[in-house]
């Protein structure tokens, strides 16, 4: 009954649906012993408390506080799903706001107390964003936060495995990097079939249009999954979050893109899905390996994702890029 | 990564949140590869096999089907969640017909598509009626199939661990036995606090009207999960039955008490939580020893079944007990 760390896991978000999955993945995956479920909604809170202590998962003792401060002292790994659903009537720059404000808070309570944190996992949307915002008002080192963007990577690997009519575990290496969403870059030439490059495959054994309907699918993926359950995917995203948490527990790595910190001569100050891993040391990026137009689809995700960093700057929530340093000495 | 076995294991009810959350908890625990989803209701099912696709378990093949025949075929273990909601409107009686004419329809289909079934866990309520109408109908021997009742010890260990302010782990064999909810019987002296026996405790360290009253806390478990959390439990249930069957695959073996089938000098025709195990080698009840005043509680709450019992008999929905022969040679 061995667990991978000692050390306090806070789950923020924890009275939300992916918030306890996440709990309860880490319980059975006996990631640590101590497990902080930390929300604003108590009722909710103390409930998914109340049904993990029913599972009786040996020797993890679980702790409920609706006191950020209580939940996040002592915190060394932490992974958010705290964020704010759209609601009717919000427009997408609400939904932005909103959610970057959380984050900031987020940042700000973590500077606060838990500044020697190991860890840090972001999944709330956008991920790319709020993550970004955490991590300047965290003032910690980018290898310590990593946001959720495996999903899109998994769900096309589902839909590849689904169309050739093969087992998933056939399809090896996908990647999809920048943003999430509609502007992910979905790169085929990594991806290998049963052994095959996919990028020989198209037009090939798959025709053009069956790849582009196919990417199609993948993008449109969350909201199939709300089309066909009638509620947003969460056990998805908990399990893969939780993956991550443990890959920087010393656990198994995880090798599926993640969010990361980007700053060198191609992309600079934002954070978006890299090839990257999550080991013990953190997360680090390495080079994206694409063809010319796979690198074009990736620059122009990034420049989405730019877009949306300065509309955060113009709200206020971060400040100006050079400004930066002053919150975080780790961003250059 | 291995498997505790490689044969199909079908989840009937996996459109739902207990169903769906079992199969997630399947695939984390590695019982098998090959996990087959069975609902009714399609487009639920669907979006939960995709949401498990898009976690990228390694090597687990799982499919879905709204097709009984087909999910069913080959399975060597069957976990059910498949039972009704109680509606508005709806009767306790109306509940009862529904569920247990559901429970008849899966023994009629195990007996169809898997008579060779190495375990059935049903925990569809009341979960020792619905139980024990599967097990006749399906005609197969009465160590195969096990009910979830573990759920009403694990919340009384948890209440116990609350009010004494010690960690879950050190209260250990809480135990109650007999029937679901407001009939179960509460053993006492069964239970250890951190090595001393409760009976001790209670009328000493712990007042006796504290004891009645954490009792009633225990019998309205599930009640609280609804009132905090807006939904019934699910987790669980849905972990809990897991271990059972992992159990039964030749896993670490299930020692909380399980609904099981009884006839013996004491208890006749029925199916409750008693002291039990769960092997490889299926379920089987061992004496329970308590008071003399818990042995009249659990009688009661054996009483209390048969009544239940007999007025599934009386919708039809069973034989008369001197019948359940012709449908299952196994029963006395």
């Amino acid at each position: 009954m061995e667990f991978l760390t000692n050390e306090k896991l806070t789950i923020v978000g924890a009275a939300g649906m992916i918030g306890s999955n996440m709990a309860q993945t880490a319980a059975m995956m006996r990631l640590t012993p101590n497990i902080c479920l930390y929300d604003p909604f108590e009722p909710a809170l103390e409930g998914v408390a109340e049904e993990l202590r029913h599972c009786a998962f040996e020797q993890v003792n679980i702790t409920w506080t609706t006191d950020i401060r209580e939940a996040l002292t002592g915190a060394a790994y932490v992974v958010s799903s705290g964020g704010a659903a759209r609601k009717a009537g919000m427009t997408r720059e609400d939904l932005l706001k909103g959610n970057t404000q959380i984050a900031k808070e987020l940042g700000e309570n973590i500077r606060t107390y838990c500044p020697d944190v190991k860890h840090v996992v972001v999944i709330f949307n956008p991920a790319d964003i709020t993550g970004l915002v955490t991590l300047i008002h965290a003032g910690i080192e980018p290898s310590r936060i990593s946001t959720l963007a495996a999903l899109d990577s998994t769900r096309l690997r589902s839909e590849l495995a689904k169309y050739f009519r093969i087992s998933a575990d056939e399809i090896t290496n996908c990647r999809t990097y920048g943003g999430h969403g509609e502007q992910m870059a979905v790169f085929a030439s990594t991806t290998l079939v049963a052994g095959r490059p996919l990028s020989e495959l198209i037009g090939t054994k798959m025709p053009v249009e069956d790849w582009h309907a196919l990417q199609q699918r993948v993008v449109q993926g969350g909201k199939h999954i709300i089309d066909l359950r009638g509620r947003s995917s969460f056990q998805s995203p908990a399990y893969l979050s939780i993956c991550m948490i443990a890959a920087a527990m010393g656990g198994k790595p995880f090798t599926y893109p993640a969010g990361v910190f980007i700053h060198n001569d191609e992309y600079q100050h934002i954070l978006m899905a890299m090839e990257s891993e999550i080991t013990a040391d953190g997360v680090h990026y390495k080079d994206v390996h694409g063809t010319a137009e796979e690198h074009a689809l990736l620059t122009e995700s990034y420049k989405h994702l730019c877009t949306l960093r300065d509309e955060v700057i113009a709200m206020g929530v971060i400040p100006p890029v050079a400004e930066w340093k002053k919150l975080n000495p780790h961003l250059e």
